[in-house]
C-alpha cells in the first residue's frame, strides 16, 4: 500500500462545490493532504461564498482553467454533467493527474469517462455513501465521510498505482473503502437507493393527486418515509436516467409485490398480508 | 366545557397493554386523573411486568372482569380484536362508562362498535397520532401524547357530554384534539399513514426478492424510507384489512404515478422526470 506522503496533492480541483465537493475539500485540508484547492461551478455566488468560508482557495468559471496543473480532480456536479466536463478538460490535464467523482451511478458512465481520457490521466470512479436530502455548502463538514462507506469502481484498465492513491485518499478522509465492479454497483444502488427515491417522490405525488391538504395530517412515519423526496430533483433526474435499466427492473419487481398485497386485500386474506409484512420486517431488522 | 373534576375516573381499564395503552395509563396517573388502573391482555408475562413497573395496579385475564365497574375503558389492542372485545364486555358494563380506543381505523368500525353498546354506555373513537414502529411497554412514557394530534371521531349518535369528557381527557394528557368524521378519518389516514406502510413493507420485500444481500449496502435514505417496515405485522395487517377500500384506491393512484415515471424513463425524458420530482419535493417541503 501507498504511504501517506504519496497522497499529498499540490493542486486539487473541486468541480461542483456542493455538499459533497465542499466536504471533501474541508476534509482534505483538515488532514493536510493538499496545498491549493480550486473550485468550479455554475454559480459564481456559490463559489464566492465557498471561498469566503475557506472551503476553496480560489475559483474559476472556466472548467479547463480550474483543472490545469491539478493533481487531483473531483467531479461533484450532478452526474449528467460529467461527460461534458470530461470532454472539455481532457486536453488540458497534467500527466499523472487523478480524477475521481462522487456520483451515484457508475456502470457504463465509468467506462465512457475512462476511455475519453488521454494516456497518463487516471480516472477511477468513486461513490461515497454520504449524501442526503441536503445538497449545498451550508451543510458541508470536514467529517462528512468519517465512517461512511465509499465504493470505488475501477475497471480492468485502471492503473494500479492510481487506484491505490484514490483508495488511500478516501481512507484518509475517514471513509471505509470497498471495491466493486461499476455495473454491479449500479444494480446494488438501484435497489437500495435510486428505486426508494423514485418511490418516495411517487408517494408524495400520490397524496398530492388525492388531496394535497391531507399532507398536513402526516405523522413521523410519513415524514421519515418521504424525507428523501426532499432531495434535489436535478441530481436525481440524472441518476434515474443513467441507471434506468436497473430502475425499471426494480419498479417491475415492486409492482409484483404491490399486486400481491392488493390481491390479499381484495380477498380479505389477513394471513397473507401478515406474512408479507413479517417477511419485510424480518429483512429490515437486519439493518442496524 | 367540562371542568377537570369531571374527568376523574375511579377505575380505568386498559385493554391491551402495549406502547399506547401503557403510555395512556402512565399519563393518566401522572396527571392524577384516576384511582385504579386494571389491565387486560393476551400475555400474562406482559401484564405482570406492567404491574411491576406501576403502569397498572392490577390485571385480569378475563376481559369482562377487567371492565366491570370501570368508568373509562381504553381499547388498545390491534383493531381486529375490538369487535370481539366489545361483544364480550357489553353486558358487564357500568351505566355511564366511557369507552374509547387508540385504533388507526375508524369508519365503519366506529359505527359497529357504537351500535353494539347498550344504552348508557358511550363509545367514541379516538386516534392519537403517537404510535411508532415500537409496540411494547418498554417504550411507554407518560409524555407520549404531549403535543401529539389526537383525532376524535364521534357520530351523529354520540352523547355530547361523553364526547366532551373524551376530548378533555386527551387534552389533559397533552394531546391536541381534532374532531373528524370516522369515514373522512380513514380516507386521510389511508393516504398519509396506511398506504406508506404498505409501500415501505413492499420496498423491503422487493429488495429481498432481487437480492437480500443488497440490504447491507443501504444508507440513511433507505433506512428512513423503510423504518416503518419495522412496525408490528399483526397490527398493520388489521389496519390494512379494515381500511382496504381506501388503501386499494391509494395503491391504484400510486400505480399511475409509477407508470408515468416508468414511461419518462423509457423515453429518456429527463425534464418529465425532473418535473415529477420537483412536484413531490415542493409538496413535501410543506411538512415541517
Amino acid at each position: 500500500m501507498e504511504s501517506r506522503e504519496n497522497i499529498f496533492f499540490n493542486k486539487v480541483s473541486i468541480i461542483g462545490v456542493g455538499l459533497l465537493g465542499a466536504s471533501f475539500a474541508l476534509a482534505l485540508r483538515e488532514k493536510g493532504l493538499c496545498k491549493t484547492i480550486i473550485g468550479f461551478g455554475r454559480s459564481e455566488d456559490n463559489l464566492k461564498r465557498a471561498k469566503e468560508r475557506g472551503i476553496i482557495d480560489d475559483y474559476s468559471l472556466d472548467v479547463r482553467k480550474a483543472c490545469e496543473d491539478s493533481d487531483l480532480i473531483l467531479l461533484s456536479t450532478p452526474v449528467g454533467a460529467f461527460r461534458d466536463i470530461a470532454e472539455r478538460i481532457k486536453d488540458a490535464l497534467k500527466h499523472g493527474v487523478l480524477i475521481t467523482d462522487v456520483g451515484s451511478v457508475k456502470g457504463r458512465l465509468v467506462h465512457e469517462l475512462e476511455s475519453l481520457m488521454p494516456d497518463g490521466v487516471h480516472y477511477i470512479g468513486s461513490h461515497p455513501i454520504a449524501g442526503s436530502d441536503k445538497s449545498g455548502i451550508d451543510d458541508a463538514r470536514a467529517d462528512l465521510f468519517n465512517n461512511a462507506r465509499c465504493i470505488i469502481t475501477p475497471t480492468e484498465k485502471s492503473d494500479e498505482l492510481a487506484k491505490g492513491k484514490i483508495i488511500l485518499t478516501w481512507e484518509a478522509v475517514g471513509a471505509k473503502v470497498e471495491v466493486i465492479d461499476p455495473f454491479a454497483h449500479d444494480e446494488i444502488y438501484a435497489a437500495v437507493s435510486h428505486f426508494p427515491h423514485i418511490i418516495a417522490y411517487s408517494i408524495v405525488n400520490t397524496v398530492g393527486d388525492v388531496d394535497s391538504k391531507y399532507i398536513g395530517y402526516a405523522g413521523k412515519g410519513f415524514k421519515d418515509a418521504t424525507r428523501i423526496a426532499l432531495s434535489s430533483p436535478e441530481m436525481w433526474r440524472d441518476i434515474s436516467i443513467f441507471n434506468k435499466e436497473n430502475l425499471i427492473k426494480m419498479i417491475d419487481a415492486f409492482r409484483e409485490n404491490l399486486d400481491k398485497i392488493t390481491k390479499c386485500l381484495m380477498e380479505n386474506n389477513a394471513s397473507c398480508i401478515e406474512d408479507e409484512f413479517l417477511r419485510a420486517q424480518t429483512l429490515r431488522k437486519k439493518l442496524k
